[in-house]
């Protein structure tokens, strides 16, 4: 199973609507790095609404896609962090000081475009 | 497997970016209606560029739900149609008389803003 990564111009636009297992999270993970480097993307819309629990597995990989994308250049936006989520990611220490977040798609997607400054 | 359905403002975004299966294929056209019910969404854009290859039963299912979409007032518009899709679409007289394609997404999401009068 694999996540759709949409190009919208520059940005890509993600929305994982199911749990992750661990093996789609690594697939994920890698698809979204391949596409930021195919298409040269300033910016990254991650939605997780759908997501109401993650792991500690899937919280690691979450994390590390974030760091990565910006190592390529890339600008991400994490949309629609449930109460849980973020309870298990604060207390996992997964680091996401500096990370965009937006409630929802599209206050997030305007939140990035005034990042990049479009 | 199903096929995640992005919102964006009053526009609903569908990338397949896998060959179809019959399930997954219904459970699309469920999910798409289901969600246009939800979201009172204006228009849809689904881009197939992924599907190189379509069968007779996945051509109608397509065929059926840009159909019932019409039916229930969101305009529809088919992105990156590729040639093999395109002839047997024609030769299966899928009736796509009226439906509004182009190129690629950002260009059927330019056409549909422009018909929505965005």
């Amino acid at each position: 199973m694999r996540i759709p990564i949409l190009k919208l111009h520059d940005i890509l636009l993600v929305s994982i609507q199911w749990e992750l297992d661990d093996q789609t999270a690594l697939q994920f993970q890698e698809d979204l790095l391949q596409k930021i480097h195919e298409t040269g993307a300033k910016g990254v819309v991650i939605d997780i609404t759908a997501i109401d629990f993650i792991d500690s597995f899937i919280a690691k990989v979450l994390g590390d896609v974030i760091q990565m994308s910006k190592l390529m250049g890339t600008r991400v936006v994490i949309t629609g962090i449930q109460p849980a989520v973020a309870i298990t990611l604060v207390e996992l220490g997964v680091s996401l000081n500096d990370i965009t977040t937006a409630l929802d798609f599209e206050k997030g997607l305007e939140k990035l475009k005034q990042e990049l400054g479009d």
